[in-house]
């Protein structure tokens, strides 16, 4: 069951690019093929990190089944299938099934935010829910969406068949234990990021999704496995250490920065797709720092 | 030249579906006659009042392509061409020009916005501009993207080839006195919703793009000239009476109720695409309420 | 009657302060003789560009009473009487009175905001209304209070006996032209800042009270007078000119901008009381070459 | 020192007023009786949750005063002092220490909030500190205040003498992190919402001031201590079961709130002050519901 492998440190990882910005995907195996050294518990492909507004339906769905190829069968592999229209949505969720993600994730859509209704969202996913053969991520990140799905709303979908949990990236710790205490039994509450990883299991999520798993696996593991066996000194040093880099590759830098850092870590990053643009060299700079200071490049 | 016939007042249409959510370009093609009957200056044809974010980038060539056959020559047809991507806009923009608009008209990407920095959102519309065969016209829309446009990029890329106007939607008038005084010469600002029309021309706006203009172009077409020939009064007595009804067709039941309105006065409106939801009765009886009172229905 | 000269340009004008932080009311005499020169129609004392919040009452009642020695009965004082507590504004509001202002403006109470329901604004206002000897004038002002006085509920008050109208400082036109249009016969809208003087003006403001006021009375009054006459091309043309100043000293350099302008102009400026800090030389320079460029200085 | 002992849970207490609007300083004295039975290590008296907004500042000093001769010397009184001047800050930090006060918390200027950069707020706290005889306390509380105290001016003032620690009520997780981890040794950083107690002690915070601690002091010492002896199973069960409870006596119902639940659990609640309203009594019902899930009345 998918349900119960859903736990623990997943990255999101970014989609690879040429220089002339076509997809590279002899990168992403190669990448991969890393990656799966690391102790992750699974990976989201084409979500946010993977800059999946600037793909087309056709590369989302190229990009998943090219990863699905280096990734074992024991790893979770959940697809980006979020859209702005639902039955778009649908469609999408049903060929990342057929070329075999485990589940999809579902980003809330935003456009028209003032009349995205917790009864609107609630319809949406559930037509998704209801139509997708594999089953579905609920996905928060009022950060891009300027949209923060209500608490009320998570709740009410947790019931709902075939909804198996959410990543949240809003950083609302209260609001992550409060869909803990009320989902349905089962539902899986993830951190959509490093910064409240730890204070979000303390409340009960039972992982993460998060960009800094792409770059500090092991750090994230030690974190999350210090945390299960209590011994939570250790689960708060690494935490702690972890925030300064987190924010580099997040709020700070975006995926510019983090497809920086995974070069400045000897994988392939390569360039964003434009509007997004390239860290500056003064940013490069930086950025190096803040690594160093995180203990992930010497 | 484009330049010169962008002022007064434009309609952003409605994208008509049937009932089974498709294209229905024989409705389009029916409105569009009614519509040519009217005082109009020109038409946006799939901008966020024809649910662009919900149509396939095939969808919104051939909706373009299906109106251009009912829109004259000598109006305008603008066509909604932006999306996340610079190299998506610059693709679409150009299928635009071959299905003969007359000009393209781009949204700013927001979905990344910590990163659409003044110099991103610059290099993207220089890119789209450098690219595209016809006139671009900037669009600033925060009620959607919860991202401005800044003043200073709008100036600084009115220096630029090719490069048409703002419709700026959000509604902020010093904004939009800034941009016009600060602006190159020729450069068009146009007011993005009726409820500060009046306001926008007093301050140098040329014209505005305004869903109300679907419904209203008459009232609004006299309140433009009425403007423009010094009556003052009546330009103000008709902008009041337009409040009311201008914010039930935008900010309170966006596009479901610009295309229940439609209905009410004879048009075809048809079902927005989900996870846009229909009016409630209640709201339909609401809103009929307020087409009375401002005169557009009896 | 109070309402009927409520009207035209209004300066809220700083409050004075020696180098010891002390009132300097003889600056405030100083100053106003020379206001007292200038085309104004009246003066709010211990508003926003008076720094109330740094005041203590009774401080606010002593400007408050020294201006009126300097004003004459001919020209409108309006006393800045809001708090965050209803029964304080009530107090404070009859010691204006008994210091002969004409009129209190009281700024919607803000630290709860989150319960600042509609009715519970409503409430304070009527409250203060009842109490009050002399006419209120209803405030909002969100960008000091992050809360906006909501239109239907400065409609509703317009209704009640003592609210004589309101200064709107948030610069959404649509939201003015619905108080306009909805509000009781007589009930007066006036800009909160010159950044909309002009297209407030043309959807039916009666005036605006405005820190650049103090700056450019004159200008301010052409625009005022041009617009009233239909002359829209110059009320344009002086509108433009100035909305670089009035950022400055609003928006961007705030009541510390007010008075290094002041002081530029040969008025007092004066310290402002920390926590607001003085300009530092490179944002002066700036300043001056904004008031050059506005013709205020040479 | 004070220091040492500023952690745990600490109770910002209510202001109780008599049904006159009056302070009522014999109740103070009742609920300070029974809450000193309780498992409280400290008082904030004067606070957000003690309507200091709408007290005077004669008012301010008495509450203190008298709450001092119930409050024992082993347990710490910490009061509000913080106003929107620098000056008038520093004048009631002075006359607080006289009453006895062991530290003051001063909440961040506001009105002025465009020109509240880091400078001006450190050169605010900076100079309170060095005038006030006791410890200061930083305290951020955005949602009454509409700004956010950043976390690098918190890490700079941690170096500074007398700066003693901070409340933060935001409930950014990943700031009190970085707060933990870059200020200076022995920098108290506190949750300001028992909504996030648990997940800020899992990061490093010492405690929290909680309007919650009125209520349920005995289960948030529960949650510390489980929580300091490594029983996370039990203070994550603690933390989840006050979730609700928290939200309805701060977000949701305000002091209006926690003064009736005070009521409900037969402590001496009373009016709140105007412009505040008092719960009506489908709130009230509600709250009861609440109180009881929350196994707090029965």
């Amino acid at each position: 069951m998918v349900m119960d492998r859903l736990k623990g440190v997943l990255a999101p990882i970014p989609t690879p690019f040429g220089e002339d910005g076509e997809l590279a995907l002899d990168r992403l195996a190669a990448n991969l093929e890393r990656w799966n050294d690391q102790p992750l518990d699974g990976y989201v492909v084409g979500g946010s990190n993977g800059e999946f507004v600037t793909l087309t339906p056709e590369e989302r769905v190229r990009v998943v089944e090219a990863a699905r190829k280096s990734v074992p069968r024991e790893r979770l592999l959940i697809a980006g299938a979020g859209t702005e229209s639902t039955r778009e949505t649908i469609d999408l969720s049903k060929r990342m099934a057929r070329v075999v993600a485990d589940a999809v994730i579902v980003v809330t859509p935003s456009y028209y935010r003032s009349r995205m209704t917790a009864s609107a969202l609630e319809a949406h996913y559930r037509a998704v829910a209801d139509a997708c053969p594999v089953p579905l991520l609920l996905y928060s990140v009022p950060a891009h969406t300027a949209l923060d799905l209500p608490a009320d709303t998570a709740v009410r979908l947790s019931h709902y068949p075939n909804v198996l949990g959410i990543k949240d990236s809003g950083g609302d710790v209260t609001k992550i234990a409060r869909m803990v205490r009320e989902s349905a039994a089962g539902f899986r509450v993830l951190a959509g990021s490093a910064g409240f990883f730890l204070a979000a299991l303390a409340v009960g999520a039972v992982g993460g999704v998060m960009a800094l798993a792409n770059l500090a696996p092991g750090k994230l593991n030690d974190c999350y496995r210090a945390y299960a066996r209590g011994d939570l000194e250790t689960a708060r040093a690494i935490q702690l250490s972890l925030v300064e880099a987190n924010t580099a590759v997040t709020a700070r830098f975006g995926v510019a920065g983090l497809k920086a850092a995974l070069e400045e870590m000897g994988y392939y990053g390569g360039p964003v797709r434009p509007p997004l643009m390239p860290l500056v060299p003064a940013e490069r700079d930086e950025l190096r720092g803040i690594l160093q200071r995180a203990g992930l490049i010497s």
